[in-house]
């Protein structure tokens, strides 16, 4: 079967990274250079265009149908390509319906808030896709490999409890729950890089030119906690991939095969959301009539 | 004992509404009329005053600690006295510390959102005391007793189940949870007026010109609706009394006992937090010390 075939079917490859036997799952099962057997680039790029043809349609209803939201969260490691998947996959999409929120670390001014407060406050209108390039996940991600961070949260004592992680954890579910009752469809993308390829980015980010920009130094600091960010990535998809809002793991040593399963996964989770365009009454349909003589007459 | 004494006691007054066998709860437990044995209005008018002063300090040193914050919710029938209570109670804080927010039918652009939305962006900041002149819980009051409320939130229709009410009461538990362990304490009143009291303060408003502006049409619309409220306020305060964000159930027949009471109740939940200026470490203190000379001598 060629990519664009299996795009096709696209619940193969947004079923074949969706974890739902949550408690028992370890990061090390899904190879960061899996490509589900498919070799060739050329295929998939033609099938991701495929794909994007189908987000774009689908959109345009869930835009008009105007009662349920999409929200995608994209989390990772640096240089595993969530802006390259973001830009790849939602290009073909009217910005009118889609709006994409980046969260880097809290300023001042939110840290004096609750940690979902400003991430709750970019939650997707009905109708339209929003995405998150990181998110509140980093509450139990960057914040729990870096202890030092919580202290900026300036939080009282008593609520620094042993059981702060499953607390967030728990937290976290609840707000997602409540999501889903709303009509705002929750999709959790984490991009599985491996640690070498990772390294060969970082290496080209710095030897060519035009790439420089996307370097900070403070990117190869995090490498030093590799182990322990996968540590709190497993724990926190362990414990935050419920059944209305499941992680999916996408292999993201080939950013081909990156793009192409979010793009499916996107499409298969609208898809089964089967947005309608609004139907039109009787009635009204006798009022256009109406205004269609008008105007055809005057 | 008089008002003054009572209320050096606070928590009497405060405990003595705080519903805590949550569902066993009838509203016609507690009578609109109760004054708690005080009778003189004249010194509940100076209790209150002593209150308005002990509640300005204390939220002078939350302002100062800056860790927690209190969010003040009421909610009540038209004419139950909590845009008095906000007025009485609050007038002697500083604004800086202090902010209200009055909720009415959601606008076009809040109902495009989750019903939280609009009100978790104004939860508010550390430090703060934030007031919500009614709230969320209009979503299981207001909408409950119109249905055809709902049908304007524009829900997809697999959102609204047979459960919707019992729904609502847990995600509104998950969330006020989730904001007490951020450091955000809620503290919520319903302020209970009698029916024949209410009649009585709507002929005021319509027979006094200076009041008049206080009067609309729809609130002696929803009079029609007294006894479907009442029992939606019932259902409510069992499911969402909890142990962190019990309700206050406040006798509003008297106005001045019902702003006696919620600022006893107030005051007595920030005493309990017993908030504090920040402490000045050593190296600080001898920080400061070196200024002072410097300052001395020039």
């Amino acid at each position: 079967m060629n990519a664009k075939q299996l795009f096709k079917q696209s619940h193969r490859l947004s079923d074949r990274y969706c974890i739902t036997g949550r408690k028992k799952f370890h990061l090390r099962d899904i190879s960061p250079a899996d490509t589900a057997g498919l070799k060739s680039k050329s295929d998939a790029r033609e099938a991701l265009q495929h794909g994007v043809e189908q987000l774009a349609e689908l959109q345009d209803r869930l835009y008009a149908e105007d009662r349920r939201a999409l929200l995608v969260i994209f989390q990772a490691m640096d240089a595993a390509g969530k802006d390259g998947a973001i830009k790849h996959v939602m290009s073909g999409v009217n910005p009118q319906g889609c709006e994409v929120h980046a969260f880097k670390a809290p300023n001042n001014y939110e840290l004096d808030h609750d940690y979902l407060w400003r991430c709750h406050s970019r939650v997707p209108e009905r109708g339209r896709i929003g995405i998150f390039n990181r998110s509140y996940y980093e509450e139990v991600l960057a914040v729990r490999v870096h202890p030092e961070l919580l202290g900026n949260q300036r939080l009282p004592k008593d609520c620094i409890t042993k059981n702060l992680w499953r607390e967030r954890f728990a937290d976290i579910n609840a707000f997602e729950s409540y999501l889903h009752r709303n009509g705002v469809v929750v999709l959790k993308f984490f991009l599985h890089v491996s640690q070498k390829e990772q390294k060969r980015r970082f290496l080209e980010r710095l030897d060519q030119p035009e790439k420089n920009w996307k370097f900070s130094v403070s990117d190869a600091k995090a490498r030093g906690f590799w182990h322990d960010y996968m540590d709190a990535y497993e724990d926190m998809i362990r414990h935050t991939s419920t059944k209305e809002a499941p992680w999916h793991v996408i292999p993201a040593n080939n950013k081909w095969f990156t793009r192409l399963v979010v793009a499916a996964t996107i499409v298969d989770t609208l898809r089964s959301l089967n947005p309608k365009f609004p139907e039109v009454s009787e009635a009204k349909r006798r009022e256009l009539a109406a205004v269609r003589r008008t105007l055809a007459r005057g």
